[in-house]
């Protein structure tokens, strides 16, 4: 009579531990895998830096074999687990799952390690699943709605800040010097870019007087600019945050969980829910 | 009956292609001049990288002279389907328009390449054409709209930044040496505005401990009165929201198509106008 | 019968256009004055350029000449055509105006460059003069009240800043090495606020992996906390609209203009005075 | 009959003197306290500049051996004077003053400067005793407040920054070379950050165009990103304003003096507690 007391075979069982996070034994695979991921693309990093690379190479291949066969394995039941497996095999994840796997088996096919990393460096969009334990995905959502309704401001404010910046660039490289770095137009307009976002390289400055009083005008612009983003998501934040306040029943209004349809793999499912939102199986 | 239904001759289907963008044709003919526009951008651009120069200069000359024909019939084009020529003529755009044709032309009379590729990259203003058919108008005015509304507000921040940095860098003139940089006012100036917008390229550094101290106070003032062009925008924009609500019939209260007066010029009509709300002519 | 219409004598008539801006003669008088501060701040800026020194040395002795000589007057003819010459002489821009006039005189008896210049930039503090003209006051003295409000508020954000600063400049110390630029607490401590406020010269810069970590902690503070003056500014600032929307009789509530009493010089009379606020005189 | 009028004897005397600032006695100890951690503090400081430590060493270990006697001096005042020693020993104020205290008598025990002085600079936490007398505490509370308030947000802008930092710069090392700087994958995240923050150093600077680019995106997603957090915590203190004014008798609700409990310690009294209100002691 409970929700899932009675799981009818090992494959419900399995699907239940991978695919959800609300019992104790789903928790817990949740956790290594996250655990699992973070070390994958630890391992990556490390081997990217030469010293450690030129010493370690052993043991770091050694680990790299630990996690290929840990991710093969969880890929596998991944499979196996789910009733249709079309499914998950060409969802986003199910994809990444698959590239985060298969370059170590790669490497004795294909050669190029530059290639093999970069598909290793997918790895990393693994790390959005771990998205699904964090326990604050209710401001996540709330700040998420906020960028999405001011996403034509800003698109407006990004479309203004382009154009600036290559007219600008323009007529600083008219005005500039190669010397000073100013050598083409696009250059020039990356060289606008930074100065207008205050990020400010050095790489490249304008060496003459006239250069150097544009430039004054970039920066200002850019330090006056900066508050258009700045307005557009407080205005918004501040409507999310009455919006939230005026909803009778609290927020977020309907609580959802981490369960998966065992038979489509849809999530988001609500706590009350007994039949999947999609496709109308048993949950 | 139609709105336009019957045009009564070449000249006025001309003027509804080129100058609107109601129709599908109109719309057809923006389209393409947007990419022309980008595509004369981009060979300015390309033109100013000298390996591409070197290599592709033969093609890049005869693309520019396709831009340049094409230019020339559309700028032709424009005068023979309005009633009134010289309003085109004379009007920003139709300056910018005739800018933009004539410097591959003048290439055969004036030497200076210098000077022709600064009137090319005039082309670069014709960009702001593209915005007619951009669909988030609306968005656009609002931010303007606030902009606008806090510019005096926005010239009194300006004003104390500019008399801020005159003073700190007269300051740091004083006491930092020539070989830390600051080897005139102007130069010092500059570099307190480097300083105070946050930008801090390095290119000149204080290098007396002094010098570093007063340094330290202009960062820390910039990092605190960026807080107000900031609060300026902010609450403008949340006025600009308040009102929006207030408003009974929604926003934007009348809606304005792309239709140009062929009498005229001007556009900004509303969808029911029928008449030219400036000069009185039958639209 | 009018306000000012019959003059008593020359001094009054001179009192009027010196101190005050409501007659057009008054008028003029701050605009040939503004111009003229203006000019002589531009001539120590270019005095101090090496290059244009070398070659116009004598005409810009010449012209800082006339600039002394007018100024001379000016100052005389302040203390002839006040009451109380005492008043404006130990007044802020009596200070000012005199400490302006000498540096020429001066270096006929002193020697030291240097000392002098400091001197004749001082000259830039009688560009405040300007500010009595400038229509915006309004604006101005509405953003100066809201960050009197938050005053304490940044002095709370100023003061965390600094420990922060202290705290994470000593760390830095103690973990990178003298070659990074990390040669003393105190050039650690300047590196922090460079970083902390985002400016980031890259003068100094870590180069240990622990010291990049601890330098991106540093960013991601600083870039988080450049929120907290933001968010005391704009809250302030919709608080003064508030209020102002709220005040019954519009904004600013009582008019002053530019009179100044021929008395005791003090100035910011309502428009409707009769009589110095603080003396009692009639103006 | 006075509050504190009749101490029964010199350790309660003392304990008023060292722990509370409501008497002239207190206040004058708190001041004198200041003015020697942070005397103590720029010793520390000056030590650390090699030049001044190679001229003055005497000196600067004469006045340490001066600050280090009169911290030994407080530090058994303050154990004697409270009726529970072990509370204060083994607080956190208890600890950090121990430590300052201990670093000159080690010196003679252990070898190793640079272990002695990391422990000086422990020093720098007495700091935060100066807070106690600061009188805008309401303020800085009221800020605390706002930050506590909205910190599951800003976890999860930070969790983002840090994502995007890690995919943006381990696609960074695969696009440039190493000679630009992206020696290691750890190094371009780096990189991504000093970017994302609008710092820039410059240290390290994408050279190939398509770097530039990406680089161009970092800063303007940098550049836009920042107003996250200002949107957060400009919302939060604006809910913060309005409380204050909800509250009907004003702000802060009840007055807390500096007194600390002479039984136990704690500190944050009402004005009017006669007792404590953790261990119930006669205050």
């Amino acid at each position: 009579m409970g929700k899932k007391a009675k799981s009818e075979n090992w494959k419900d069982r399995l699907h239940e531990i991978i695919y959800e996070a609300d019992t104790p034994a789903g928790k817990w695979f949740d956790l290594v895998l996250i655990a699992l991921i973070l070390f994958s693309v630890v391992l990556v990093m490390l081997e990217s830096v030469d010293t450690i690379d030129a010493r370690y190479h052993r043991t770091l291949l050694a680990l790299e074999w630990v996690v290929t066969v840990l991710f093969t394995l969880e890929y596998i039941a991944r499979i196996i687990s789910i009733r249709k497996p079309a499914h998950y095999i060409f969802s986003f994840y199910g994809i990444i799952d698959l590239l985060s796997t298969i370059p170590l088996y790669l490497s004795y096919v294909v050669a190029g390690s530059q290639v093999l990393l970069a598909l290793r460096a997918l790895r990393l969009l693994r790390i959005f699943r771990i998205l699904k334990l964090v326990q604050f995905l209710g401001e996540a959502s709330m700040l998420r709605e906020a960028l999405r309704a001011s996403r034509t401001k800003i698109a407006v404010f990004i479309y203004t800040v382009l154009i600036l910046s290559i007219l600008m660039g323009t007529l600083m490289y008219l005005i500039e010097s190669d010397e000073a770095g100013f050598t083409s137009i696009p250059r020039s307009i990356y060289w606008t870019i930074v100065t207008l976002t205050t990020v400010g390289y050095g790489d490249i400055a304008p060496q003459t007087t006239l250069g150097q009083l544009i430039a004054t005008v970039v920066m200002i612009m850019g330090y006056g600019i900066i508050a258009v983003p700045t307005g557009i998501v407080t205005v918004e934040f501040s409507k999310q945050e009455k919006n939230k306040g005026s909803r009778p029943e609290g927020y977020p209004p309907v609580h959802t969980n981490t369960q998966a349809c065992p038979h489509c793999g849809v999530g988001g499912h609500r706590d009350d829910a007994s039949f999947c939102y999609q496709c109308g199986a048993k949950l």
